[in-house]
């Protein structure tokens, strides 16, 4: 099952590598992870996808807790939560597909963040599907290149 | 000074721990980092966002290229490229202040993506002045919390 874990870290070198070393010690992939500061700059935030067996997840969570310069840990996956990505999409365009391409952006509410007059490069946000929507019908159009921030979340109300 | 690092690597376990730890070995540490699926799922791409004395990144970029999995590495920094990124805001509302939180997120082009009786949840994306544009205007409202993904950036043209 595919878990979505919250960790507030001391914005301090070594940190993430702590946090990596722990997923592949075990020999864990992460789907996605991103990490930025919070507010308070000596304080960043990590938003971690990844995927198998709960009892090891669940391991994994509980020595993410031990680890120093880890101030919390937060499963999201069963509670209730948002969780939006950004993706920048880089699509081949001539003549033909120019307003196809736009016709799509629009539908998906994206924005064109830069144009050549061999490609348009997009910039879509959503969960998960809606990404998975509009990569889905640029595909047979050419996509070239994209890159994407990853799973971000924040716990619902209060 | 700032640099941004466009890192295609396989996606495997261990890779993340590997460039983190390249960073962290020299102190280093990573302003913010990114990593997810690119198209094709056995490959992903990472952003990493960095600062300090530029011989010393520069031997840590090439130290990057030598490593098992990674497939390339661009320094964006000197070249053309589109940054963005994705912030979700939870601001504390109260009948006084809603109406000035909405016309904020109408004027960055943010989006509301929960609602509670004492707060909203905002997504708004961009590049780093308007995140911390709209941030500084937030902040005397009460921001409760925020996630950011961290910049991911793509070069301009083709």
């Amino acid at each position: 099952m595919r878990r979505t874990i919250s960790v507030l870290v001391e914005n301090e070198a070594g940190v993430l590598a702590r946090v990596a070393n722990l997923f592949s010690g075990r020999g864990y992939n992460i789907d996605s992870l991103n990490v930025a500061e919070t507010l308070d700059p000596s304080i960043s935030c990590m938003t971690i996808v990844t995927h198998g067996n709960d009892p090891i997840i669940e391991q994994i969570t509980k020595q993410l807790h031990k680890l120093i310069n880890v101030i919390r840990v937060t499963d999201l996956t069963e509670s209730e939560h948002v969780a939006r990505e950004l993706v920048l999409i880089k699509v081949a365009t001539d003549a033909s597909t120019r307003a196809e391409v736009l016709r799509l952006v629009d539908i998906f509410r994206g924005k064109v963040v830069d144009v050549t007059p061999r490609s348009f490069t997009i910039e879509v946000t959503g969960g998960e599907s809606k990404i998975e929507g509009i990569l889905n019908l640029l595909k047979p159009l050419g996509i070239k290149e994209i890159v994407r921030t990853g799973k971000v979340a924040i716990s619902r109300g209060n």
